[in-house]
């Protein structure tokens, strides 16, 4: 027995460094989510952020989770927005509106009410959720630590919730490029340091979230976003994978790929053979089923698993999930279906069973 | 003077042909539309499916801001959905919540209840706006006519409403897909009849509006939607050019320009030299500054236009347009700024004065 931890071997962490594997791993977005009876019973008694603040909760739900479904992977069990807490902008849950901050930066002096986060003190919930549920996961299922990334939380400060056009956050980048670089600098910071105390926790990889980069065209991306998302992504210890993760356009891969990261997440609104090709073959991909495909019946879902796995080829480094979180209608059936017909349709003959 | 109407040697024209033009011509979607203050009035005073039902005020409305705005094209004012009430699914408008569907499909059954469009006699308000806007505009602008393209209707009738995550839809066009191509196909039919009838009651040039498909990746796009694209632009007289007009996904552009349309209508989530060179320069190309610059100044306002236009070089068939419609909450002068900046920017030395 060798004397790395069993998860170093896992197809994960080996797909991650693009080291051939017996099959291809698989974990999901919002694995541990609303989809899931078990997970509702739960938040029938305790409010959103109440879990995310009680370790304890965080690694149950999570190591259960990945226990019932046979994913490749966990994820610590958190939210994007708890970072800003500590840094002056505390975020509420209403019930069905989603994160809500009361008082947004509205204008460039607003900036100043974001305060460095000079230390991880305050999330220290969310270490000990990764300790928690590290120790408590067998060793061979990797633990994957995360964050938003600057724009997608520079997003959220400045829009004051998720749904929405960006228009006040790209007047903000367009009007004042000193107070957004203020801002985007002080993000970066954040972030950096929070993966990394995530790492320090025991997670053997983390997840960089620019879940609403999207909504910007290649130069606006290159401008505002990517010197911040590289600067964050190069602060981060690279012995732990880096994955990093946008959605909502595809012109940006490039861009995403040059901003850094050892795996590349992509949606669905790319082939994944295309993507990969400009991204480039020196990164792993992660992707990229439609979760509305997880709405219909396991033979459609055995049919688009076994696409996306003859586009990613026998290619190593590829992480099947989906293209972003699964829906709160999903059957659980079907999200079996999908990790069993993952695992059985890439096996590799050549390998030992 | 030659014979034939002044429009046809219009600078909006001859770009929808890739004919050189003295300067690049504008215009923008939503040109008349809730940021001028006029139009706000107006609509005090006339709810707004009212006002697409008086083809009088419609004329106006088109007439007055080509006038005062400079652009180089009309639109006929109307909205995407009038077309679907002689279907059987009249809309509702209700204030700020955009258009209702109060009975939307949601069973295979249900595409029953969408009748075949036999005839445009009930859409004959949309011919008279044509008409009126056609006489009372200058000879010299060209007048468009349009129709949202198969998909999007059928996003908007069976989820609803506009603002959506097309979930619905794609269950149903997953589930059962015979219920989705009888759907799909009394659409085609449809949008192909209106638009030809907008030609014969004077429209120049027409928009096909795909303003949802970008919630598709490549292969959905070509199984599900690009069949019906085609069918419906293929019944139009090709003699007025089809500007075939999607947002929000990049990588569909290739299966855009196979669906067809003498021009290709691109957000401004890809760089406009890139696009163009992947749709094919056999294509004229209209777009795609963001719509939230034009919430700025009108400094960097002309910086992305010059942007634009350098991209677009000095290739005869780019007309310039937003990436989507002018934001309700843009500055008149921005609008005005935006245009200058198109003429004085694009004129060719070499050209006339």
């Amino acid at each position: 027995m060798s004397d790395s931890p069993r998860w170093e071997q896992s197809p994960f962490m080996k797909s991650a460094r693009r080291e051939p594997t017996p099959c291809t791993p698989v974990w999901l977005m919002r694995q541990a989510g609303r989809y899931l009876p078990e997970y509702r019973s739960l938040r029938r008694q305790v409010p959103f952020l109440q879990l995310c603040k009680t370790p304890s909760l965080c690694a149950e739900v999570m190591v259960r989770t990945v226990e019932r479904l046979g994913v490749d992977a966990a994820i610590v069990f958190s939210d994007l927005l708890v970072i800003l807490e500590p840094m002056g902008f505390p975020v509420e849950y209403t019930a069905g509106e989603g994160p809500i901050f009361p008082h947004p930066i509205c204008t460039a002096q607003d900036v100043d009410r974001l305060r460095e986060l000079e230390s991880v003190a305050e999330l220290e919930f969310v270490l000990e959720a990764v300790r928690l549920t590290r120790s408590a996961l067998p060793g061979h299922i990797p633990l994957i630590g995360f964050a938003g990334a600057p724009f997608t939380l520079a997003s959220y400060l400045i829009e004051g919730q998720g749904r929405s056009n960006f228009h006040r956050t790209k007047w903000l980048m367009y009007s004042d490029p000193g107070a957004w670089q203020a801002l985007m600098d002080r993000l970066a910071r954040a972030v950096g340091r929070f993966l990394n105390a995530q790492i320090q926790a025991g997670a053997q990889a983390v997840q960089l979230f620019d879940t609403w980069a999207g909504c910007l065209g290649p130069e606006d991306y290159r401008r505002y976003v990517l010197p911040f998302s590289r600067a964050a992504i190069q602060a981060v210890d690279p012995a732990a994978p880096l994955i990093h993760f946008t959605t909502g356009n595809p012109a940006l891969l490039p861009l995403v790929r040059e901003a850094g990261g050892q795996v590349i997440g992509v949606d669905w609104r790319v082939r994944l053979d295309q993507s990969w090709r400009q991204i480039g073959y020196d990164r792993a991909i992660q992707g990229n089923l439609d979760p509305a495909v997880l709405l219909t019946n396991p033979d459609l879902i055995r049919r688009r698993v076994q696409e996306i796995l003859q586009q990613a080829g026998n290619r190593p480094g590829h992480i099947f999930n989906l293209g972003h979180g699964v829906l709160p209608e999903t059957p659980v059936e079907n999200v079996l279906a999908l990790v069993d017909a993952v695992h059985q349709l890439s096996a590799r003959s050549s390998s030992p069973i």
